[in-house]
């Protein structure tokens, strides 16, 4: 059996989530309380040294990371293909997915907000609007990219959704729930209403901070 | 002919040189002098609507984003591959890539350096604390998983440098040009030396800031 070690408000996981769900594959989540530290015992440290979630257990592996993670999904269980078979379209792909995954992510994960509260000693305010600025950054970036490329269908490339429609929507996820203002980015929002539509996209424990 | 719009210290944009040359492909480089904002005139917002290096111009696409476009070089030019053969290797590779590339870089580029600047009002001496904090952490995950996996050999993964040498050799010279103390990450000090020293992977510019 898969086995996702994750949590419900880690935007990494939902990816990987949402993936094994596209994908149909079936798999058991064991829970690592983020909020409680659970990721510095050393019983995590021996799953992951960088103390973060997503880790795939599988085929005897422990995977890390998100996409790389969705990428062996991806090479394993190439049924209901989440990337183009063309290897532009996959270009294309991964790029929408780093700029969500890469160029927003990292700067509005935990461990950056408390470096911004200590040693920085940032007030909250102005963590919200360190974040609020990067998912709006990254949001302008994606729209363009969106509207621009002919690719663009009902989702991300085309009529299905597949690894960029997972990490666009984990973006949009994070955005709504840090207050982004979204509204110079109607159709990366539409496109993510349409992914929250379907059952493999439920957000979860995150819903409840919409 | 490919075309790379780059800058000389770019760390993404000496990714995908260091890959072209590694690959053995001739290549014309179209600097984007990044300090001068050329990134922000029309003609390249035509090239790359998010104002960022590297854009490799290839069968007449623009691609963009290191890693996608390394991936791409990969499907089309197999030979001298930079990839490992498995797909458990090859999501060990991608995976210590997205450590340097996605968990680090994206906190230390110029356009983050500057929010911390303004309207953060950092000093240059807590700017730097903040860069070299984020290069420490990902440094000290590198070399753990470069200590633990038996697959790390003479380079990231076996005898041969391939996506992850790449990467993690921009990580390392981004981190020595802003002096952070990489006493804990011998291994992956020693790992990019050893690149260092191949005519692929030299550093062109950013020599005179190491």
């Amino acid at each position: 059996m898969i086995k996702l070690h994750g949590f419900w408000r880690s935007l990494a996981s939902y990816r990987v989530r949402a993936a094994l769900r596209l994908k149909g594959l079936e798999f058991e989540e064991i829970e690592v309380d983020l909020l409680k530290g659970a990721q510095f015992t050393p019983e995590f440290d021996a799953v992951n040294p960088q103390h973060a979630v997503p880790v795939l257990e599988i085929d005897g592996l422990h995977l890390v990371q998100s996409l790389p993670i969705i990428e062996y999904l991806e090479e394993r269980f190439p049924a209901t293909a989440l990337l183009p078979a063309d290897a532009a379209g996959r270009a294309r792909v991964r790029a929408l997915a780093q700029i969500a995954a890469s160029d927003v992510h990292p700067l509005i994960v935990p461990r950056v907000r408390n470096y911004l509260g200590n040693p920085l000693g940032l007030s909250e305010e102005a963590k919200v609007a360190f974040i609020q600025h990067w998912f709006k950054l990254g949001s302008d970036a994606l729209e363009a990219r969106l509207a621009r490329d002919t690719e663009t269908g009902s989702f991300a490339h085309g009529e299905a959704p597949g690894l960029a429609d997972v990490v666009l929507t984990s973006h949009v996820l994070g955005a709504r729930i840090f207050k982004t203002d979204l509204s110079a980015a109607p159709r990366l929002g539409a496109l993510a209403d349409r992914c929250l539509a379907q059952p493999a996209f439920d957000p979860g424990g995150m819903k409840q901070m919409l």
